[in-house]
């Protein structure tokens, strides 16, 4: 960009937004990177505080013919908030907005309300928030729309999606939209579409009342195979638990190392949580699994109280920190199989680690298949290439498997290239005909989704 | 269109599908009826058999500017199957290939099968498909994706859209899409379209075990008023009802007057299933609801076995054919309102039907606020005009109190014009951006949806 055409737009956000549109160039600096990318500088970071803001900082954008990156909290896992060069960053932290209407069991929120908090404000009316990414202390609803975000409890509650009933927007010509999922289900279209269509500015959020009971078990196995066999059966006898999480042997083997909390070595290991609202119907569900788990040579531990099944999900969560100390850089995949294909992409993508020499370790959400592949090395030793290599070898695996190239985190910047393989050129044809139609000018989020 | 042209596209099509493309006069009669609307005679009736015969027809459409309106089993309520003159009637019902994977608990469906059928195949396996429209035996697939229908169940387990995992459709340029609910989401956004952004030619469907235990019971309020607040506290106390369905002391007495199964006169009816896996959960649930509805001053019976239960289902059923024998003719209304406004708006709607002078009677889906105002006439002696001004002041009274203009009907023709009062003019022109996005040409069911 031409350097006095950059001064005009910065002197006009200047005086739309006031000092706080011209972070320094240091604090400009945590706004290029999300969890796994970085992108150049942008021109600028600015941090809405209304929708009325947001819609005149993109009439600002189309006049000037300058890119929007819209933002959370920057903890996606896909590049999806990486600004490119010469963009304004939309910081979305200072949209905070939460209101509770327990007489609807309904929530509005505004896209900075961290994912966290929607659950917390709706406690003391007995109600929470389904939708739960690892990262939901701090991720923020904007992110989690962008990406239509999952987590450990969407196999029984669903995604974000499942629980947005209206979603206001900012749309190209800075107008300010509101629906509800209603013909043309727009909501529907922009949510998961990583802030390429427009900008969100609040969603009212279904409620669900909270689960009076939560049952939880360890099983461990000799091996992927026959955990993913257990699990396939459990579901199939009619078991509807609200988390199954399971870890390889290697990462496992790391959350022993990390938190010593007498995990077996070896193992392929299982987590499961069952709930509802009566005692005996959730231990009973459990059974269902601990059954199936013992039916295919696994040991099964079951959580005595809360306080037990509160330190089982510690292990899981404790897996992003034991990675860490193994090499000091990962790339998180995040892949999607049919559950029946499980042990093999399993164990195709443990061959294909060991054929690039690189650590990979395996873990995820396995009772809808999205599996979390993960990549660890130190930039120092191992070259970043071969890793992505590797990580577009693993992308790769799943599409022949009948899977999809993202569970939860999105296509982003990581794997717009990978949509090429994955979408044929018809429908890609479609998606691109989508995006000009809402943004015909290319203001919202470019270069991210589509290849 | 001129007639010459008329015939090279009849001769195209008797080239392409044979005789069978060119039903007589008589037989196109019937195409031209949803179960509310009449429209013109068509051009022409095609039943294709498979996706690439839609595909054909799509492109010779095109090639001769001939729009498409697709149809189901014209069991519709808003006219969106109705065709408009010279266009070609693309009627699914040939199309009915269907196969139940118990393995990944999912069927693969082509639009003609019926929504029963789906249910029945899945049945063996422990299996079923839960949307279920009052007309699910007549129904298509199609047509449910077209309207993105509910019914009953809708309350507990969602809608049609909720349970379709991947869309194959054909685009405007003839092309064979099919896509999963990724980023972005075109089968979301073709779910509920009417068939005006292309024509579906199959779907994924996601199956669910079949609940072991149900119970049911009926309750009756001095009021439709207590009734709807009994309602309310119940789900607020955490109950989940599979169906709660209520009627009106009008509709209640016409279905008496047609049954003559003993249901009290004068009182506003309450119908409520619970189901799951435990009997003891499945009758604690319907407790919560006993309870609430003896707190608000109702009687309740609760039925005693299967038998009893399939009695009151049987009596919502029959609401259909018992106001048909009070006048000839009706007007289905459909909305949706938040459950707390229910009491008032059936209360305005009630007061309406008298200051019109007509046969007013009430019934839905209180769980999910869905109502079915009915507009009772006789077109030898009350004016059809008057019929239809009423039934816009229905819908503007569901606009008036927060809710929208269709809970599962669809727009259609009926209420394409009430789509200036609900959709602000901002969301309106994005919803004609993606019509021209996706039919630049206007191929698809035109007329229908957008004003």
């Amino acid at each position: 960009m031409a350097l006095s055409r950059a001064q005009g737009v910065l002197d006009e956000l200047k005086a739309l937004f006031g000092p706080r549109a011209l972070l320094s160039r240091a604090a400009k600096e945590v706004y290029r990177y999300d969890a796994i990318l970085v992108g150049p500088e942008p021109l600028a970071v600015v941090l809405p505080e209304s929708r009325e803001e947001v819609a005149a900082l993109v009439r600002l954008a189309r006049r000037h013919g300058v890119v929007l990156v819209p933002r959370g909290a920057g903890s996606g896992l896909s590049g999806g908030a990486v600004p490119e060069e010469g963009s304004i960053v939309v910081a979305f932290t200072r949209m905070t907005r939460l209101e509770v209407d327990p007489h609807t069991q309904t929530a509005w929120a505004e896209p900075g309300v961290t994912t966290a908090r929607v659950s917390e404000a709706a406690r003391p009316y007995g109600l929470f928030y389904p939708p739960d990414p690892a990262s939901y202390r701090t991720s923020t609803l904007g992110g989690n729309l962008a990406e239509n975000a999952g987590g450990p409890l969407c196999f029984k509650y669903g995604v974000t999606g499942d629980y947005v009933l209206e979603l206001e927007w900012v749309d190209d010509e800075g107008g300010i939209q509101r629906q509800g999922r209603a013909a043309y289900d727009l909501p529907g279209l922009l949510i998961g579409s990583e802030g390429t269509l427009g900008l969100v500015t609040g969603a009212r959020l279904r409620l669900l009342p909270l689960p009076r009971h939560r049952a939880a078990l360890l099983a461990h196995f000799p091996g992927v195979e026959p955990l993913a066999e257990a699990v396939s059966e459990a579901v199939a006898s009619g078991a509807v638990p609200a988390r199954m999480e399971f870890m390889d042997p290697a990462c496992a083997g790391a959350v022993e190392d990390y938190l010593r909390m007498g995990l077996p070595r070896g193992r392929a290991l299982l987590l499961v949580e069952t709930d509802g609202e009566e005692a005996d119907l959730v231990e009973e569900e459990l059974s269902l699994v601990e059954a199936s788990a013992r039916r295919h040579g696994a040991e099964v531990v079951r959580a005595a109280g809360e306080a037990e099944a509160e330190a089982l999900w510690r292990a899981r969560r404790a897996v992003s920190p034991a990675l860490g100390r193994i090499r000091p850089k990962r790339v998180n995949e995040d892949i999607a199989v049919p559950r029946s294909a499980l042990p093999r992409v399993v164990r195709e993508i443990e061959a294909l680690g060991k054929a690039f020499g690189l650590v990979v370790v395996q873990f995820g959400h396995i009772g809808d298949g999205n599996l979390h592949p993960n990549i660890l090395f130190d930039p120092r030793r191992e070259s970043e290439e071969k890793v992505w290599e590797l990580a577009h070898e693993i992308a790769r695996v799943a599409l022949r498997h009948g899977g999809v190239l993202s569970g939860e985190h999105g296509i982003g910047l990581m794997k717009r290239d990978f949509m090429l393989e994955a979408v044929d050129p018809e429908t890609l044809g479609a998606l691109h005909r989508v995006k000009e139609a809402l943004d015909p000018l290319g203001l919202f989020n470019p270069g991210k989704v589509l290849p």
